[in-house]
């Protein structure tokens, strides 16, 4: 028989006692951020559970884990503390055990209604890596920034190949995003353009926090690279084509990206969605050894995108895709990270890149699904081809399992229009 | 008449009472890391200078930032601070003030020989950012890169181009560097290389500390970005040129950057920098209006690369440059890096690119020393194409004032083997 909560959780409900995901909220303003994981409708918070004396394992009855204001602390324990604190918690919430459940007054003291909780960014985040692992992706923005002929550079089916992006302009869910300013190609003998981009993109990704770092010099062998994993978020890399087609050359992605990115708050562990594991596509070109590893593993995770306009009550699917689009997996980014010795730390963020599938309808964001802004979208009669002040983007991904279903909830961000 | 302090320093010592360089010790091995100021060949506990009440201006009198282990939280008090600590340090230690000269208790306890401080990182850096300014690097990385037609790409000369670089990597000067492994570009039908990087390099560049930042969404005017600026440090951002030739397309430099950049312990401050001001080089095409400064500043800073191969005695140097070579200002390149509303905060690390002179014994690195490794260069009688294991690189630059110098000491690394 599935596993049960105590508190009652709808099947369609993201968070059962199957998943478990951990963030960082405050239960009111201007009171201490603090870890807490989704249970149904409600944030359980970990740091009452803590003072309770309730988190007995070996691991963590002698951890302040819960205590700070971030998860680093307890990301950096690694795999067994996280294990620890999963079969405690899944222990404490089942619908068997009363030591939380028939507690009236720890009940009252830590749980607190979902939409009370102000969301936090879950984790000090370091180091921001993104990858390029969607095929259809690298493909498609090959295609249209640099022509039809080998739209795939040849390093990509050897590389995961990945940019170095900006930790500081990381935000949480519900943050609006202000619509960068900056170059755009010079048409002629004109200057540049410049002003507030006129081609404001989403990017759906979604991106993994390292647990356990490296020391510098030590490269993660790819076989332990999941020991270095603690689990997953949605993430917007909101981009500005305009301003990227401009620059990135040869550097790289820089202002067209650095303006914001948008992840969920809920971090989703490896550990709850171990069961919706799938096999990685077979890469040819086989990968050089030192990404050859014994498992590949990806996950069946569902991904969905809506557009809701200013001023309209009603969002506007515009693309469905799924994780498992990815062509090289997130073991083997971390492996390729550090096998030049570059030392990753507790909290750091390695986004997948944009997840676009095969089909044009699962396509990973405006630049692919409107070909540049040639082949407008509609959003319920409204043309789109790119993102215009007011609308509002929601990602949201779960994977479906017998009677229950183990979401990510969302991450969502509305435009705003440059400040001046 | 020049002011002199009571500690005695030679005219050609880097640290006279002119300069007052920041930096982060440890008295002794396991101590607790505190700010301190080069003078002469001693080190100046900060700590101690605070918690004698020293520091009795108006900002610092209630501060605790000389008790943190790090410098960010004075940083983050901008210029007015450092204003006040600079001129309360200069009377302290003049050698007509009697608080500190006259105290024998407070002298024993503040002041260390520099050769018995370990220098750490100053500064704990959130996000690091490197530019690419110099024009003659441009070129000549263009041309072994791209082949010579029009090897500057034409958004160079309206945009400080630049790329978000590795922070968890970033080591103080004497760290060893460990050989990078990597992938390099396959020939003709084969797996790419694997192995150690057969080019290694190193950059030859100097980098801004960011003093107080800016929101999200609020950009910096240029004309007010030297308020968030605190100051310099020599910055070597080694290079393993087979791995970034073969990764950098389309995204930009990667492993072939991140296994470590080294900086000097010193922060040379802008106001210790300002009598060596010089006029920035006119632009043409002039930059749109946003980069556009009343005042445009560079300033004379001669710099020096020397490398000593394993088992050899001498030194030789192989480059003589100026930070004046530059062709985007700091102030230029920070407004540009905030336009499209990127967030910076106290301590992000700004790197110039590397600072590459017009001409053959000014360039900035091996890659253009040595064209690629077509033209070895001779040390003492030992070829060179690029680095060896064993070779020590050692960076040095200061600016010359009448009867002192202004130094940033020096900016070391040896190469030592792949772990395996």
């Amino acid at each position: 028989m599935a596993l049960k909560s105590f508190i009652e959780v709808h099947p369609d409900c993201h968070f059962p006692i199957q998943n478990l995901p951990f963030g960082v909220f405050r239960p009111e303003q201007g009171s201490a951020p603090r870890p807490g994981v989704a249970i149904g409708d409600y944030v359980l918070d970990l740091s009452e559970i803590a003072s309770a004396g309730l988190f007995d394992g070996p691991i963590l009855n002698n951890s302040d884990c819960f205590s700070e204001p971030n998860l680093n602390k307890f990301l950096a324990l690694g795999r067994p503390a996280w294990k620890e604190a999963r079969a405690t918690l899944q222990r404490l919430l089942s619908s068997t055990e009363p030591a939380l459940r028939d507690n009236g007054a720890l009940r009252k003291k830590s749980f607190l209604p979902m939409d009370k909780a102000e969301m936090l960014l879950p984790v000090a985040v370091g180091d921001y890596t993104d990858f390029f692992s969607s095929m259809h992706h690298a493909k498609n923005c090959g295609t249209i920034f640099r022509g039809p002929q080998n739209p795939i550079p040849p390093n990509w089916f050897h590389i995961p190949i990945a940019y170095h992006g900006r930790a500081s302009s990381i935000v949480i869910s519900g943050t609006d995003i202000i619509r960068p300013r900056g170059q755009g190609q010079p048409t002629g003998n004109s200057p540049p353009y410049f002003g507030p981009s006129l081609k404001l993109d989403f990017e759906l990704e979604m991106a993994a926090f390292v647990g356990p770092g490296n020391e510098l010099g030590k490269p993660v062998d790819v076989n332990e690279a999941a020991d270095h994993i603690f689990g997953l978020v949605l993430m917007n890399d909101w981009s500005a084509r305009d301003i990227q087609a401009w620059e990135y050359v040869p550097l790289g992605p820089f202002l067209g990206k650095s303006f914001g990115t948008t992840i969920s708050p809920w971090i989703v562990t490896l550990d709850a969605l171990e069961p919706f594991s799938c096999d990685a596509p077979k890469q040819d070109p086989p990968p050089l050894p030192y990404l050859a590893e014994k498992i590949s593993k990806n996950y069946d995770i569902a991904l969905e995108v809506q557009i809701k306009p200013a001023g309209h009550k009603d969002s506007c699917v515009v693309t469905r895709s799924n994780f498992n689009n990815l062509y090289w997996t997130l073991t083997q980014q971390l492996a390729h990270h550090t096998v030049n010795g570059c030392n990753l730390r507790p909290g750091d963020l390695l986004g997948t890149g944009t997840i676009s599938g095969p089909e044009p309808e699962s396509l990973g964001c405006l630049l692919e699904l409107t070909w540049n802004g040639q082949k407008p979208l509609s959003l319920n009669g409204i043309n789109r081809k790119f993102l215009e002040d007011g609308d509002e983007v929601t990602f949201s991904g779960f994977c479906k399992g017998n009677g229950y279903t183990v979401g990510f909830g969302t991450c969502r961000g509305k435009i705003v229009p440059s400040s001046s």
